[in-house]
């Protein structure tokens, strides 16, 4: 096969590529407020919807973060989205983990986390809600599935939600316009590697 | 059970969890730079490179950016990356897909960027390269394989890299310290969802 050869194949096979992708732009018409969900055991599910919020921030929206664990996302990141006069963030501040090690204390501080939401999606001028580490709050049933899934169903139609945590539940995953699992296929921890800064936190 | 029976329960499981996390934590103390590979077919591969990025730029880390393929961060992304003096990046421009339908001009250009990338490593100062998108490159066979495992063999011991995109070769994931599946679950775009400001672009 000479190169000339070689270069017009390339060219037909991405010509058609091209093709190809072009009608599925094209295909795709509806707009809506999606519901978006970062879930499974890897990395970057926190770190993805950190991008998706300053994406959103670069646009010139509004963008509201609720943080149900402490710490999930470091105070670094945290300043640098609060530049943006865009942005509200609210954090349950003490958090639940096996830290606080009290429970009632842990379904108190989530139930706040979940109003702040709640108030957060009324408000209309609100691109994209990020609700950080809801499915820990769920697995440990500190807030009613049901109450969330309605909540969420009641949303404006315009609004985006980006849900992250492990062992996301599947009535939420069903309901789910787009769902992510960041999967680890192999991490660093399990080799010994400590928590190092700019990756970590 | 008495709510007394259950809040104990509850402290006395999660100050288990607590010590086993405490001794894992204690456990992990190697130091190092980190090969990160994110692929997978589903969302968040570049938006959590992304991420990262700024999480370095936040501790005052310097990050160099190496695009591979037009258009797969924003222009928005890169205006707010660039904002931080501590940001070196570098776009291959004319980019190759199945837009350009030329492959001598994609081989070359992606060489361009492999040759950039190299130069980048070897700066001292360098806390974080992003190479986004380069599994797309090596999946064309545009740069060998080989070249790319012996110059990211030989950088910097502390440097962390970050490799996106489809389809990673499995000899890179052979050598990479952390790989993430991002793994397409559920896509909005099946659902006949165009792409949106703020969340794709």
């Amino acid at each position: 096969m000479t190169d000339e050869d070689d270069a017009a194949r390339h060219r037909e096979k991405m010509a058609k590529r091209k093709a190809v992708q072009d009608a599925e732009v094209a295909g795709k018409t509806i707009e809506k407020g999606l519901l978006m969900v970062h879930t499974g055991s890897g990395k970057g599910k926190s770190t993805a919807a950190f991008g998706l919020a300053l994406r959103m921030l670069g646009r010139g929206r509004k963008v509201g973060v609720v943080q149900f664990i402490k710490g999930a996302w470091s105070t670094g990141e945290r300043g640098l989205l609060e530049a943006y006069a865009m942005l509200e963030w609210h954090s349950m501040g003490e958090g639940f983990t096996w830290e606080t090690q009290d429970k009632a204390r842990d379904i108190a501080a989530a139930r706040r986390a979940w109003e702040q939401a709640m108030r957060m999606m009324a408000d209309p001028a609100l691109g994209l809600l990020v609700l950080d580490e809801l499915c820990i709050a769920l697995r440990y049933d500190y807030i009613p599935l049901e109450e969330v899934l309605s909540g969420l169903a009641a949303r404006p139609a315009a609004l985006h939600v980006v849900v992250t945590g492990r062992n996301a539940p599947q009535a939420l995953l069903d309901v789910a316009d787009t769902v992510t699992e960041m999967k680890a296929v192999k991490h660093h921890f399990a080799a010994g590697v400590k928590a190092q800064q700019g990756i970590e936190f």
